[in-house]
């Protein structure tokens, strides 16, 4: 066991939500909003603080109003009054759930029928990457009971709002970052030949936790060899014998906040072609990390990568992009890839995931986290080795 | 650390899943569906036994079609392609994504233009307990350009495949419950006065590893002087001393599967009033138990326990039912409780989980598993001890 890092304060002061309400509330404004409809439980937990693990259960909706004037309104299940009490939400609204016939469909038309009105709208999480976390037939019932009033796209809004993060969040995920860099520094020292693939990501999942991280929602690892296949699937039973390589990838949190990056592991000596490709995808890591700054795009930092892979033989991959926001969730916008074009500005936190397949079936995929800073950017990781760990 | 149970294998032999998928045709008909449109983890793995904790990023849509002739059709992003080839599923159609101008919106539209008909609608997971895991406004436009198909709700259908459980999936339930209750009887060694309740749940995270689960999804852990005042909170950074109740609720995994049980436990001795209630609901426990057969309603299941609990003095609760069922999610239909009126039949697997408030903001659960039998239930978990264990 690695000793804990000292951690950051869990939570966030009452201004720090005061705050993110408030820039929610002038977004409103610009998008002709009168409010925003939120039932996510990365949206609640962004303006509220509520952090419960309930949301594994698929039974209650939740649902937060954030009108452009006045309190927020938790209109919630029974069960969630205490827990959104301690919160700095005044104004809750329970019904006594699950109540299938009507699980909080007559008290939101309620809410939003009696919200201050001005352009008519009301903003939900409508667009990409996004999912309403409710029984789609219940949104339909309340759209339609609530007419004239339509509900409007706030995807732009919401990116706008949480593709910045405040200095308190950006600390969470360093910590975070430096509690999973420790443990993959040490994870060679617990690997031999012989191991599977899931004992490997177990031993990491026990690590990360004794080092004081809250879990691991993703601890992906696969090999094969002289390279993996895809980087998605996995753990399996795969026995790590001479000649594989493993790749593992987190996502691991701390207080709700994910760290996302990966490490790649030979097993016995590595063929050239691999420690060739894990150099490639090290060097288009260090253009990625040296083109992010303020002025940049995200569009930048993929070319930065791709000239990097293709000069180095790759043949391209299949992931879609190198590399994407991150926070509250694992993968948040913008994506690092041609059209995207998000212009970089301080405060964004970003993967920097450079992937190639270098031969048939073989890739190699590196990343790291990164801030972006007024001048440049932060490594939020402690930098990979430039060379695989070699086990046994 | 505490040795591994032996393991039922993983994944189900192809046999399952075309039973299963044939099982769905049959009710297909009956709902008049000409297929059925899935899009979320739950769903997807069920049908194909895809396993990955991608899911944890909402980046990508992924989907599966399954009409009422012919093979199950996968519309996924690339980056799944290797994974979904190593299931039974043959027909395969990917798109790079992300790709937030059409991510999957113009191969759904040519994939569902091109089946067979018969009625005109598909089902999708439209209905109570569930979430459609996809961008809304790209479900409008599928829906838009598919007409005259017509999308309707398939969760009775959904409810009725996956609430009876195969001799496969209940082994894998009885698993991770023999884990799982291991990790609580020797907690209590673990444990001294002064831990926090997040030392004590991250105590059990890492044990039920080691024991050979998967995964906790859901550790949750509240306490209070002489009882606690939610079970959906927590853990937080309390100090447990002498006199408090902390209640550890948990859904871990084995195989994609989940238990979900809870148990209770004193520091320094508890109040008569607390072991009083644990009392209580330990009895409402045994009365579930002795309920549950097949022929009974889940609404018998919640007026058996209700008896014990009101003669026990309980002021009600704030969770809305004393247990559901379980499986691939934490919690699934049915729900024990007044008009939900399921009948339960051998296969399903339940929770048995009375709770009352005995004073104010003083709550005792207790929670158990079962699964129905041709003659009554079996127990899955193993019973807790019918007085708290006391630390320190």
């Amino acid at each position: 066991m690695g000793g804990m890092t000292s951690a950051p304060p869990r939570g966030f002061p009452r201004e720090e939500f005061e705050a993110r309400a408030e820039r929610a509330r002038r977004l409103m404004v610009e998008d002709e909003l009168d409010a925003l409809f939120l039932a996510s439980e990365q949206q609640l937990r962004y303006f509220t603080g509520f952090d419960s693990q309930f949301w594994a259960s698929p039974t209650r909706p939740w649902f937060l109003i954030l009108p452009y004037v006045g309190a927020p309104i938790a209109v919630i299940p029974e069960i969630g009054a205490p827990g959104m009490a301690a919160t700095w939400i005044a104004d809750i609204r329970t019904w006594p759930a699950p109540r299938p016939e009507d699980d909080g469909v007559s008290l939101l038309v309620q809410v939003l029928g009696d919200l201050p009105r001005r352009f008519g709208r009301i903003g939900a999480e409508l667009g990409s990457e996004m999912v309403l976390r409710m029984p789609i037939t219940d949104f339909f019932r309340v759209r339609e009971l609530v007419a004239p009033l339509e509900f409007a796209d706030a995807t732009p809004l919401l990116r706008q709002l949480r593709g910045v993060k405040s200095p308190a969040e950006v600390e969470k995920i360093r910590h975070v970052c430096r509690i999973v860099s420790a443990a993959f520094e040490a994870l060679p020292g617990k690997l031999a030949l012989g191991d599977t693939e899931r004992q490997a990501c177990r031993a990491m999942r026990v690590d990360v936790l004794q080092r004081g991280a809250d879990g691991s929602p993703y601890m992906m690892g696969a090999s094969g060899p002289g390279g993996y296949d895809n980087i998605i699937m996995g753990p399996g039973e795969r026995v790590l014998g001479a000649g594989d390589i493993l790749i593992i990838d987190t996502g691991t949190t701390y207080d709700g906040y994910f760290c996302d990056f990966d490490r790649n592991f030979a097993f016995g000596r590595p063929s050239d072609a691999a420690r060739r490709a894990h150099e490639v995808v090290y060097r288009a890591t260090e253009a990625g990390i040296a083109a992010a700054r303020p002025g940049a795009t995200t569009s930048d930092l993929w070319r930065a990568m791709t000239e990097v892979l293709e000069a180095g033989g790759s043949a391209g991959n299949n992931v879609g992009r190198l590399g994407h926001g991150l926070g509250l969730q694992l993968t948040e916008w913008p994506s690092n890839r041609p059209g995207d074009d998000t212009p970089l500005v301080p405060g964004m936190v970003l993967t920097i995931e450079p992937g190639m397949e270098f031969a048939p079936g073989r890739m190699m995929v590196h990343e790291e986290n990164i801030v972006v800073t007024e001048d440049g950017c932060e490594l939020l990781t402690r930098r990979a080795p430039p060379e695989m760990p070699v086990i046994g």
